[in-house]
């Protein structure tokens, strides 16, 4: 990604409108750098509140003017749509019960699509995005941002290499200890309290948070669906209204066996998202804390530890690379290289070309959609006293 | 135990016969060393071969005396009883099935045991082993070495001192790569093939290899049994005879869940042991390969790393730790805990003594009887579609 | 960091020329992306090669409109100086021998500057550059980046507090493997050779490259100035032109010790530039591999690690944190942040308004001064046998 | 090391009489220990204190039997050496000053000798051991245990067979913090306090402690010897009476450089000696506090983590590993390594057999000379200024 294919292929950066995450939100930060760090992007217009004094004046800190600073999303859609310098596509990054309804309208009026995960808080929901993205054409993006890492597309490149042979097991596991502090309580009234209220933040609070994510990895990286899966669903914090814990048993297409686990309620763990491959020849392990190091044991052969633009580097992964080996990227990086990738197919789109096929490791609806199945499985499963279930 | 309470209250050594466990044997290695390394032991006896030559030049190769290698378990326990200074005690390294009538008719003959793990075949020879334990007043210790490790009694005590509060959460996951090698088949026709053949290595091999230990290091770190699980144990190799992947999701008592994950099949990896445990006031995590460090996670205050030895070591971890901190220790100390910890209780039996109550924490008939109800519940479940299945 | 404290000061960003750094260069792109990651800088023109031709096709990739992509930097500087919406900044990354003419120049015209280390390849150079810093009022911004890092920033931030008592010892260490590979000569007259010219990288190359950093690592951790070393510099790979090694044992104002080791010719090792200073109240550890870690050993406490946005960050680290605890951040982050400190002070300036004081923790004219006199006192040290000699 | 070399040659362990290292004491329990491990020894006699009543009971304590707990070196030396079951060699424990009269009587009286480090106090006293050591035949072992370290082995194993190529680099530190508490005084008159008391414990107590071992490394490793140095050597601690810091710059026979730092006052830090050499074809790592894992990084190839017993481990490596690979192994085996290398030496001297050359790696009279040598040669440099000074 030495280039900038965008400037290449229009002779200027997509022009972007933002719906939510305005200055003080984590997750809008994340998108705005992301959308910043390669040059592939103008953010032209957003909706940040519906009060349009606030979006002005939230615009104004993240640099928005003031004019295409809206406070109704139909309203910036059909005006953007309308202007000759207007947004190319929007970022979806407002509570998950409106990416389906945004998305959907958004697509309709012609938009390409960049959204939050989770997809939406239904099956159906995320079928109909599936459904709209294949007609109209246009590109939806999920940012699945674990999936930018350099060397989770290392991982993904070598196991489609076959430098672990045949698949045999896989362990994904998301630990976070932000929900375990219990002398603070869910609280729907609160402020930004949306996600302690299933009717917006979806039927299982831990699985669309973080679930969706480890899911998606361990498709990611394997290039397997899981067939089958037996699991458990709830909370460990007495009195919780959300579920902050799950695990599953995994059968995969293939015969692969596997072990799920998230929570939010692990005490004093930050952020451990860790993934370990096996096939019958080498295994993998990769830890979201320390992203700069794909431990890979190769059967009857010594250990190894591959860096990003280490020796061994596939070019799926070499091209997300934006330092030489030995300095740390991080998940902003991953995060941009989602919206780049993205950028690069839009551009594509737009300008009737062809993207690096490369560029198309980016999840899309239909990664939505089977985070949005697992997810159901996981309750039917759960309240089917650990039945496996078909997918 | 910078003491030797041993000949402190016999002015002598224990005499321990071995049944099993000769010059080739790397677990019996690991007992003989476990045996010598504290001085609590003198070596006196053996059956290592149903030949008698056998037994006697393999003796002498251990530091055996050749009038007492023998080749028959009962002519030595009867030998070794009409001697005067004859075995106090007997350790059972032979292949599973034998330690359930060695371990009778040893403490029928009055002998306390030492008998590696698992404890049996099966519950009810298990349940017999505790009953005949209880009837005779003998010491019976089981093997489960992992117990043995100063940052797992360090672990255990901090959990005692609520310093991760309420338990909430579990994860063991014991990951080995022995059995990964697809081109070499389960043959229970070889050379020490016995561990492929069902009937003498045990009803799941890797729940009966590994499996027991994931699960007593659950128990002894906790302090809670579990009550319930939903479990898958099979095959991932294809082909392969005896299990070599087993999972579970528990539920303990107490309200806490769990995570559980075996195999000896994941290309590449050594010994992978490794838990981590949540309260609602915190977190520890402790790993098998690198057992010098003990990661804490205090709810809302930095992370610590524990080390053997270091500031905030409990007695019964100090008592434990051979050296001053920062030089390591590893598995041959941690087995020789356990046999020095039986030694003392030994010793105390037959002086008519107590010992030390931080002695007593190693593995016994219970736990070895609680191992086979975890495996058999294991097995039940899974046979039944992952239905969640009461221990 | 959550606000744009330029956009607040000036209603726009920055307005910044680049001299040097085009598409192709490792380090053009991290000047260019820290540039751009909290959106505090427009790049609006260029020097990217004395070719018009090229620098304006360089520019395009790099999005400089055609019309303000120079061929000269003294034309640029006129050209933009003249300009209703001229730079206001340069940021000059060209080879070392032109960082002293073109920052005088830049400054005399008017412009702040962001120089590439080493700031120069001479003292006087040096000394020069700290007078016109001073005598324009204008900012001067050395990109010694690691001082970006969170953690180091928490780590100057705990000594300051007193956290690990009176300094006693520093260790620091940058180790590469770059120049390790034998079968590549030091060849000056290569496409980019200019690093083994002397004339034009500077007196050392190890120095000039990596031990200026080590050396401000020091300094701006510990607060002290090196007072004395004894240093022996020089090659290790026979026939090479320039310096790969360098060593020192450092006397510290205020009496504590210290070593200081660099090389460009460790075969294998990525970037490992570590730190660790210790007090007579504890000691921490910093590793640029793994820069989301900070090691603390409170004296007669367990250790601990911090991270990041971690239970005990400080607020001078916790504002140039842009993620939640647990999502790492990289280089270009802490590129960024050198950056982004330098626009709040620039801005500041334009504005006649105050800096958040924090936002000077930037490495300035008098540190890259500092880097040079130690630079000096290593050659000369090591001209004489190593004698003891003074900064 | 899986038979008993000893009993194979002499039918019987040897006999063991020991000088210091009482009950209460962490080094003599590792001598103690690592003579138990193998079944390579009996400890049979014994010299604790000159005080014949406390000689007794801490004989008891340790198993020595009452009348063979001497009081007096040279009575115990004549006592054994009259008794046709009396000890075969002597280990001494004593403080440093002794190290040399009762090494050299033990030798004159026919006794092997294991002898802790350093040496001796003076190269003069080194001199006469390796002198009277030649002259008797007899086996002279030095306790660096650090070599005994499979990793180590294995990493002086691949030195050796070329895997990194030509040294070009070492840097050794042995980092402690012991000493850094500065509100506990150096008091030569405490009990134990010998350590302060440069007539008793050495010229330099940091360099004898620790600066041994580091140096002893360096060499077990690369093969080479130090050709001269450049050195400070002095105290960190206000008010200190000994050394607690030395660091060197290293010239090393070949033409490679070399860093070597060790303190015993870095606050917090338990026991870090780290080693890491380069050559032009990788480089090799490997850390004390976890001894099972060496890191590997050859030249364009992804580095490797070696661990004992695993996937590439040399002969002289997997003779000293006691367990399967993923199971640590510690500072008792490393220690218990080079007792049972030195018995096996020991038996074959008095066998008048061969030993397996693998066995002879255990240090001998010429490295404790060679230590001896580098310590005052660092004193004399630190004295100088730091001026390179010849070995």
């Amino acid at each position: 990604m030495s280039l900038n294919p965008v400037i290449e292929k229009l002779g200027r950066p997509i022009r972007l409108a933002l719906i939510g995450g305005g200055p003080g939100s984590f997750i809008g930060r994340m998108h705005r750098s992301a959308a910043r760090l390669d040059g592939r992007y103008d953010m032209v217009a957003a909706v940040l509140s519906s009060n349009p004094e606030k979006s002005r004046s939230a615009g104004l800190e993240i640099g928005i003017p003031a004019d295409r600073a809206y406070s109704d999303v139909n309203d910036m859609l059909s005006a953007e749509a309308a202007r000759k310098d207007g947004a190319d596509a929007v970022a979806i990054m407002a509570p998950n019960l409106y990416h389906h309804p945004y998305a959907v309208a958004a697509m309709k009026a012609g938009f390409d699509v960049i959204c939050d995960k989770p997809i939406t808080n239904s099956i159906e929901d995320a079928e109909e995005i599936v459904k709209v993205a294949e007609e109209t054409g246009l590109v939806f993006c999920l940012t699945h941002n674990y999936s930018g890492y350099p060397l989770v597309r290392q991982a993904r490149a070598m196991v489609e290499a076959g430098e672990i042979g045949d698949l045999r097991l896989v362990q994904v596991e998301y630990v976070q200890g932000g929900k375990a502090d219990e002398s603070k309580k869910d609280d729907p009234t609160a402020h930004r309290g949306w996600k302690y209220d299933p009717e917006k933040s979806g039927p299982s609070l831990v699985l669309g948070d973080i679930g969706t994510h480890a899911h998606q990895l361990l498709r990611f990286i394997t290039g397997k669906e899981i067939s089958e899966l037996s699991a458990e669903v709830g909370s460990i914090v007495p009195g919780r209204i959300v579920h902050d814990f799950a695990g599953a048993m995994l059968h995969l297409e293939g015969g692969a066996r596997g072990m799920f686990w998230v929570t939010q309620a692990a005490a004093g763990i930050e952020n451990s998202l860790k993934i370990r491959i096996s096939g019958n020849k080498g295994s993998i392990e990769w830890w979201q804390e320390i992203p700069q190091r794909l431990n890979y044991y190769p059967l009857g052969q010594p250990a190894q530890v591959r860096t990003p633009n280490g020796p061994g580097t596939y070019p799926a992964s070499a091209r997300v690379c934006r330092v030489v080996a030995g300095h740390p990227e991080g998940f902003p990086e991953a995060f941009a290289n989602i919206y780049s990738d993205a950028a690069e197919a839009i551009a594509a789109r737009i300008s009737g070309t062809k993207p690096d096929s490369l560029a198309l490791w980016f999840p899309t609806a239909e990664d939505g959609l089977a985070g949005m199945q697992f997810t159901f499985a996981c309750l039917k499963s759960s309240e089917n006293g650990g039945e496996w279930t078909s997918l």
